[in-house]
């Protein structure tokens, strides 16, 4: 089995470009701004275990996850800033977790305050979830500051989770409702080297649609949990999609480690799935409200698009892991598509605020629909906000940005793979060799990438050509070099100590149709421009822009724009009259023309509420 | 005041054509297959008030409404067909009736059994719907066959309604949850004599929206029953379509009859809410399920299309009714695309399975959505069913099928107004004067029209020409003859005491679009031919039909198709290739040319399950 190492972020800073801009906006404001949300709602001081009836802000049962992203989240952050009012408030934290741990190890704020005897007995509940976002973050700051007091008690607590669900089984469900401890004990191994982690992982993968028999929400049925196939014969992307894909990641993980080609096979037969049917082109997934979850191929709604942010994150986890079992260019195309999009659209331009859904259209008239009932349909919202009731959304996001560089690079003994291309530098180990990256890109603004590589002698060095691009040019040490193309990746073979390739990706804007099995998007096109999915607006394209159509034949007008970052598009497009108050009329072939202004999918929503389409009707 | 009666159908035979078809149809199959029906669910030993726990089908609320459309239309049907099974089995469900009417005058099944003490005391509840429907089966019955003892019956329940309503005051509520007694009520006047029936019909029309506290539903506003505003004032059709459409129609009667501006003025201005911002192309109103209800202005969704049957039903007899008051075109082209599309689409070609709901498109790929939830969504059902369990279309549509010459003819002094073109014969006296109308044609299928007056000496005949229609022509005695257009209406003067007229319109398929406001639509087109909207199904185009697109430059193929009565028609139209199995693609420009087949809309579904649409893609 082929296998890759993937570069740890902290092998690598990002100095330059699109990405080191969202760092230090993450670093400067959005961690604050989260901080200072957690703070007001009770999540931070929920961890003292002392809320009284009569109190603001009750705890919520996974206020701890909401709070350990953030601290991971922060660690990743320490990494690279000094930061000492954020290293204090993490360290105030951890100091109360440890403090509020009981003896055996168990953690939970909500159990131990609210339900003590309740503990393990509710499958629903989200307490592995908790515990594992817990791990997570110990490692991580324990990776970032040395610190390891909350590392310590994290393997105490994974020692009696051990205990509990896998030698004496006294819990009263076999696997978490809401997979992500399988995700945090793989990295406590290797965090730790302590190897029953890892087996623990795996049991909790192998025991997934076995046995459990544990109720869950009345209203969901087994795939919700992917509860409804042993995960090794599971072959489609079902259910709760966050769930869904922490669960894919977590066995692409556990393939890895253990070599599991059976479960490798699971893996990529489930990422067909959503890569074939099931994903949004902004790289969304779980298109439906009803159990945020998958339904089936092809119903890809784009008003009610659900997508949720941590779903678009779970994705680009699924993908990268994928990427270090088989370098294949459309897992990196996957990861680049909700980096780019489905991720970066959760995000407001200032940081601060945030989407749980990312629709893909907004029709603002539909969102008086209900004259005559009380309830109010459940509609994506049309702004950002600063925090959720269930805010899992900001500190996941956070996180992810804070380590975005894990999506770079991964390496095995003969090859180097360069997966996503950000103005960055890179210097890892690989075995006993010492290895220089760096890129000198301003991606995807302009296509031009400078990449050198020190100390890779004797490798394979492989460059991506994304799944988007067909028109690209490479030179060698200043040279035009043909290289072979692998899986979508150029391969240079390193042939001196010192190597310096710059790859051009033609950036044209293109427009891009969805199969004719997607129903929703029948006569329809979207525009983009590299990765970078665009959409419309009213705000620039006035009333009805649903009723806009583009020509088939492009000729973009392509404008920079600082406050986007990324240009906006200028296309020739044509709309309807107003000729008359009839509700149905004469089919008219005369139309207005118009020029129509795109920006980037991501921006959307930024300039107040208003009608946002990405896929819009085209004329052929 | 201008005012126009309507000539009852019960002057008018329909003999040929389209119509009669359908009415044999109902007489012979359509009221038997409702009866079946509505014997084994108990709808009609319901009169017994004899259920007791233990036994089947519990009855139901409004049951009694149910079992009084069903005389109603039975009465109609017995005008024209000698039918004594039919008329014992009235008699029958009468003497129930009769039997268990208390002292008083009241009678409902439900209440007298389930809740005695309950009587008057939730609105929500159809007590005096239930009434009215029964008010208006015994005037029917007696109009038909004679028979008063229904109608004495009802007189007395009228009477009794007044008292405890209008004169004491004691009931629970002031106006109806849903409309109807109004109507009755009205006809009860015009079959007795009694103002005092016309008079509470006009109290319970001016009570609504001023008074009403008793509680509702409490997912209902105010606006779901039509209470947020006294009637006078409002402007807006809103609420419950049926509910709505109900009351609409009874404020234009109480309007004709007591000759008030202000009430009309209040129809017109709801009226053209309808007709230029709420109504689909079928005539269908009511677009969303939520509250069964009018939404927003241009909110005309193909897919979760409410367009409940009744809705159409009442669509028709509010605009007729506005045709007594004012002959414009327009009443009569609402009336005229309810009959051969929404409301036809309500029945299966063999006249015994019903819609409830009338979608403007089925996409069966969505039918399987709720993958990981227990609940399923409500979606409109793909096939009709015989009856339901709210079974209140089919009695509903067979008393307008049976009924349906009301729509024929408005007269006064010195006018007569053809509205509607069905093969048939009239007689029928206005003042002294003995009038009689004969329409020799096979409307729709195609556009000619014969129509003979006698007796009509010195009046002004207006025959309509549909506002679909720009190529028409008209010849009288046999000669040409340009004669004016008055609201949509060709006048011609009747000089001598007979005339013959023949107008033949253009029935020339066409494409449709809707206004750039209704965002379901942006870029699509109906395909029509005459008054009759037609759809395409996957039965005869394949898969994917949301992907066909339609030249906007139409070479129409027409086949005459017995089994559909109307036309097919064939376009000429292109799709894309399938020729990857990528979700996303370049946008091709490459198309398959296909030859599409339409049938009308009215009858879809009656050859299995089948995707179907009304608004395609089309090529400009």
């Amino acid at each position: 089995m082929q296998k890759f190492k993937a570069v740890d972020h902290s092998n690598i800073s990002i100095e330059q470009g699109f990405w080191h801009h969202r760092q230090h906006l993450n670093a400067e404001t959005t961690i604050y701004s989260v901080w200072q949300r957690f703070e007001e709602t009770g999540r931070f001081s929920a961890l003292k275990l002392d809320w009284k009836e009569g109190d603001p802000n009750k705890p919520h049962i996974f206020y701890d996850s909401d709070v350990a992203k953030w601290i991971e989240s922060a660690a990743y952050i320490l990494e690279k800033n000094s930061d000492k009012k954020l290293e204090n408030k993490v360290d105030e934290l951890i100091d109360l977790i440890v403090k509020n741990q009981e003896e055996t190890g168990y953690f939970n704020s909500w159990f131990q305050q609210f339900d003590p005897e309740g503990r393990f007995t509710r499958r629903a509940d989200h307490e592995l979830y908790c515990a594992g976002h817990l791990m997570e973050a110990a490692v991580a700051y324990y990776n970032s500051t040395g610190k390891d007091k909350l590392l310590k008690a994290m393997c105490r607590y994974a020692d009696y989770i051990e205990k509990v669900f896998k030698i004496e089984r006294t819990a009263e469900f076999v696997t978490c409702g809401h997979p992500e401890i399988e995700l945090a004990l793989v990295r406590l191994y290797h965090c730790t080297g302590e190897s029953r982690y890892l087996e623990l992982s795996k049991w909790f993968i192998d025991m997934r649609g076995k046995d459990e028999k544990n109720t869950f929400y009345p209203w969901a049925n087994s795939r919700y949990a992917q509860d409804h196939l042993p995960v090794r014969r599971q072959t489609t992307a079902e259910g709760h999609s966050v769930r869904a894909a922490y669960l894919y990641s977590a066995m692409a993980d556990i393939a890895y480690e253990y070599e599991d080609m059976e479960l490798q096979q699971a893996c990529e037969t489930i990422f067909d799935d959503i890569f074939h049917k099931k994903m949004y082109i902004t790289g969304g997934i779980g298109s439906s409200r009803r159990g945020e979850a998958f339904t089936v191929p092809y119903d890809l709604p784009n008003e009610t698009a659900y997508a949720e942010s941590c779903a678009a994150i779970a994705l680009a986890m699924f993908a990268n892991r994928m990427l270090r079992l088989n370098p294949d260019v459309r897992y990196a195309d996957v990861v680049e598509t909700v980096l780019y999009n489905g991720f970066l659209a959760s995000t407001s331009l200032d940081g601060r605020s945030f989407f749980y859904e990312n629709p893909l259209s907004v029709d603002l008239s539909l969102r008086g629909r209900d004259t005559s009932v009380n309830d109010k349909e459940a509609l994506p919202i049309t702004e950002r906000v600063e925090v959720f009731d269930c805010s899992c959304c900001p500190p996941n996001i956070t996180r992810f940005v804070a380590a975005v560089a894990d999506y770079l690079y991964t390496v095995n003994d003969e090859s180097l793979y360069i997966h996503q291309y950000m103005g960055s530098s890179c210097e890892t180990d690989i075995g006993s060799q010492k290895i220089y990256i760096s890129q000198e890109t301003n991606y995807p603004v302009d296509g031009n990438i400078k990449i050198k590589v020190k100390g890779a002698k004797g490798r394979n060095l492989f460059i991506r050509v994304p799944s988007w691009c067909d028109d690209y040019s490479l030179s060698v040490d200043g040279k035009a070099c043909k290289a072979d193309k692998e899986n979508g990746y150029l391969r240079i073979e390193c042939e001196a100590d010192e190597l310096e390739a710059e790859l051009l990706l033609d950036m044209s804007c293109r427009l891009v149709e969805a199969s004719p099995s997607v129903h929703a998007n029948a006569g329809k096109a979207a525009l983009l421009r590299g990765p970078v999915v665009y959409c419309m607006e009213a705000v620039d394209n006035g009333r009805d822009i649903q009723d806009i159509m583009i020509d088939s034949n492009i000729r973009p007008e392509v404008e920079p724009s600082e406050g986007f970052y990324f240009p906006v598009i200028h296309l020739d497009g044509c709309r309807r009259k107003y000729d008359s108050d009839s509700l149905y009329r004469p089919l008219s072939r005369e139309l207005i023309p118009a020029k129509v202004k795109f920006i980037p999918y991501y921006a959307f929503a930024n300039r107040g509420e208003s009608d946002m389409q990405v896929w819009f009707n085209v004329k052929r």
